[in-house]
C-alpha cells in the first residue's frame, strides 16, 4: 500500500514558533511517521509538499498512490486548478482520500463535496471529545470511546456538507458546540474519509488514538483493484460491458 | 389531523411532587396542550394513558389516529404485548409515531428498531444544547440552532439504534456528552420519528422550541394516505398488483 | 411558488422532425404546460433556453426562483461557466433544483455531485417500468407502481452519482438494463432531485404520471424559508451565531 | 472465521425431486461447500437445520458462530421463538448474519428489520439480472456486473423492508420487475446482509458468481471484535464508561 501525505506546508516554513514546536519537520512528518509506525511494513509513506514543482502530485506520483492524506489551511487557493483536476480525476479513478481538519475548506473538497463546506471555528483551547457512534465500523478500531484531546480548536455545525454516507464520529468541545468529525464517502470509485481533529496549533498528530483513527482509515480508504477509468457515457453492445 | 399522546402516568399518579410541580395533570396534558396550541385547528388530540382498558389504545383509536406520540419510563413491561402489536401493525399501515425521551427502553420502539436501543444517562441538571444537522429538514423548521434547555437529563452515546434514514438533531451536555437526539426511519408505510428531548423532572415540554419541534414531528409523520394493509408476500397476476 | 424551467432548446430549433412532433414548441413548453396544469394557481411557471442573453438565468431570475428545472443534452459546453456558478450558489443557498433525464451530464449536476455523472445510454425504444421503492416518499404520491412507459431510451448502471440521500424510484428496461431513475441529495440549503424519464425522441413530458411526479418534485424541493447565505467559516461570538 | 449455514432442510427431507436434482444432501451441504472452495482454511463451516434439537442453534454453537447463513421457506412458523431470540442476541452482540432469498420471512429476519419484510414473487423460470450498484463494496469483489441467472424465481418491489444501510445489488427480471437483492444494515455490534438469489427450485448456489458473492458477504459479515454484550442503560461513572 503506498500512501503520499500532502502538507501545505507554511505555517512551518515561515517560522511559526507554536506549530514548529509540535512539528518541527513539518506535519506531514509527523503523519507520515504515525503512518510509518502503525501500518509497519503494510504501507510505503512519501510526503508533497505545496513548493514542490506542482506541488509534488505530479501524474506519476498520484499513479503510484493508493490513499492520499490532505492538509491544507491558508493556502487553498495557491493550490493549482490542474493539480486539482487531477487529485479529483485520481479519486474517481479509485485513489482514496482523507482530507484532515482545515483542508475542509480546499479546492479538493469542495470539489468532491459540492457543496460549501463552511463550518464555524474557535481557537480557544477547548477540550475535544471524539464520540465513536458506529461501533462496527474499520475506521474505529481499537480506539476509546470518547477519544480525548486535552486541547484544540473548536469546529463547530452547521457543517454545510452533503450527508455522510457513514458517520463514524461526532466530537463535542467545551464550549457546548457539537461537530461531525468523522464521515466518509464514495466518489466514482474512490473513498473519501474526512476527519476533523488536528490543528497546527495543538500536538493532535502526536496522539496515538489520533494515529490509529489515521492508520484504520488508510486501510479503509484503499482500493480494492487497479485503478481504472469509469467508462464515459456509452451505448453498451450488451449486458456485459 | 388526528393525534394520540400516550403516557403512562405513573410518576404523577403516584405523586411525585417534582414531576407534579411541571406537570400537574400529567406530561401528556402539557404535550398535547402543545401541540393544540402550535397546530391548531389543523389538529384533533386526544390522550390516552396505561391505566385505561387496553391502555386507551383500542383498535378505534388506532384506526383514528393519524400520529401517536409515545412517553413511557418506568412501565414499559406492564404494556400489553396485544396493544404492542396492534400498534406496530398500525404503524406499518401508514400510523406516524413519534416516540419520546425514555420511550427509546419502550416494547414497540424496540420492535420497531430490532435493536437493544440501550444508552447512557446521568440525572444532574445538564445543560443540553440541540443542534441542527439538517437545516433543509421540515422537523426543524422555526427553531434556534441551538435549542437551549438550562437543565436535563443527559442521555449519552453509545445509542444502539440502527442507523437513522435522516439525522436531524445531535445534542451536547455540560458534562461532554453528545447524542442523536433526532432521528427519523420509515418502517412499512410509516414514518417514525425519535426526539430525546423530555425528562419528566424537568419542564421541557413547557419549552417554547421543544413545543415546536413537536408540532412540525406530527405534520412531517402524518400519512399521506388513507390507512392501508400493505400486500403479504403475494404472487401478481401482472406489474400493477 | 415561482418556477424557472430551462432548456437548451437545441434539438427543436434546429428542426428534428421527431423532436418536433411531441414538442412543436420545445419541450420546456410542454414541461412547463404540465406544471401549469398539475400545480395551477399554486404556481407561477416561467422558461429560460440557452440562447438567451445569460441563458435566461439572470442573478434576478434566480433570485425570483424557488424551483429550477435543467433539461440539456447536446449542448452542455456551451453553458457558461459564470451562469452555473450563479446557479450553483443559488442551490447551496436554498433554490430547489430538478435536474432530468440527459441533464445528468450538464456542468451543475457534476458541480453538485462532485463524480463523473455517467452511464449506458441505448436509444431502442425500450419499455420502461418506474418502480418507486419509497411508497412514504412525497414525489411518488399518487402514481402508480410501477410508471410505464411504452418507448423509452434506455438509460443503465453504473450510474456514476453519489450514494443517494433518498432512492425514490429504480427503473426496469426491456433489454434487462435498471437504473435509479428517481434520486434525491441535499447541497447546501438546496434539495436536488435528479429524475431520469425524459428523452427529446419520446413524448415522455405529455405522459400523466410522468407530469405528475415532476409536480411533486417541484413541491418537494421548494425552500422552506427565505433564500439566505450560508455563513462563511466564521468565529461565532455565541452559540447562536 | 467460523461459519454456520442453517437450512430448513424441508423440501429436501420430504424428497421434491426437483430439489433434490440439485441439492441431493441439502441446500446448507452445496452452500457450504462453496464457502469451504472459496475462503479454503480461513474458514471452518459447520451447518446445523431445523430437524436437530434446537434447531441445532444452541448456545455453544451461536458462541463459537462468526456468521450464521439462514435459509427457510416453508417452515418459518416451526422455528422456536426462544432460538429466534438467543440468535437476535448474538447478532446484535456481534455475530454477523447472512439471509438467503425466502429468508426474508423468517422471525429471525422480521425481528432484525421491524417491518412486514412482504414481497411479490412469481416462479416463472424468469432470466435474473444482478446488477451492482456500489463498485467499491467489498461483497461485489470479483463478480461481473450484472451476474447473469437463466433461470430463477421472481422476487419484486414493493420489498417493504427499512431503508438499507448500503444497496449493493438490484436484480431485473424477464418480466420487468425489479428488487433490491443485496442490502446491508447494521443492529446492535452485528453486520446484517440480506441477499435474495437462491430458489430451491434452481442451482442458484451451484453457480460461481452466486458463491463468491456469499464468500465476500461472510467476511464482510464477520465481527472485528470479541463477542460482547452492548451495555444495558446505564449510568456512567466518568466518559471511558
Amino acid at each position: 500500500m503506498r500512501v503520499t501525505v500532502w502538507n501545505e506546508f507554511l505555517h512551518e516554513s515561515r517560522g511559526d514558533e507554536t506549530v514548529l514546536s509540535h512539528y518541527p519537520e513539518g506535519m506531514h512528518a509527523v503523519i507520515a511517521e504515525g503512518l510509518r509506525e502503525s501500518l509497519g511494513a503494510e504501507v510505503e509513506v512519501r510526503t508533497a509538499t505545496l513548493q514542490q514543482p506542482e506541488h509534488g502530485l505530479t501524474e506519476d506520483v498520484l499513479a503510484d498512490t493508493d490513499v492520499l492524506l490532505w492538509w491544507g489551511h491558508i493556502a487553498h487557493d495557491q493550490v493549482a486548478d490542474e493539480v486539482v483536476e487531477r487529485v479529483h480525476r485520481h479519486v474517481l479513478e479509485g485513489m482514496g482520500i482523507i482530507v484532515l481538519h482545515s483542508g475542509h475548506f480546499s479546492k479538493i473538497f469542495k470539489k468532491l463535496m459540492g457543496s460549501t463546506c463552511s463550518l464555524k471555528w474557535r481557537n480557544g483551547g477547548d477540550r475535544e471529545l471524539v464520540w465513536n457512534v458506529d461501533p462496527t465500523h474499520a475506521i474505529a478500531d481499537g480506539v476509546p470511546n470518547p477519544i480525548l484531546l486535552q486541547e484544540q480548536e473548536m469546529y463547530g455545525e452547521y457543517f454545510d456538507i452533503p450527508t455522510p454516507d457513514e458517520l463514524v464520529f461526532i466530537s463535542s468541545f467545551t464550549g457546548g458546540e457539537i461537530f461531525r468529525s468523522g464521515v466518509t464517502y464514495r466518489r466514482g470509485l474512490g473513498k473519501v474519509f474526512y476527519f476533523s481533529p488536528g490543528d497546527q496549533d495543538y500536538p493532535v498528530y502526536h496522539h496515538p488514538d489520533i494515529r490509529r483513527v489515521l492508520a484504520n482509515g488508510v486501510r479503509w480508504a484503499q482500493p480494492r483493484k487497479p485503478r481504472t477509468h469509469l467508462p464515459a457515457d456509452h451505448h453498451p453492445a450488451g449486458w456485459f460491458e
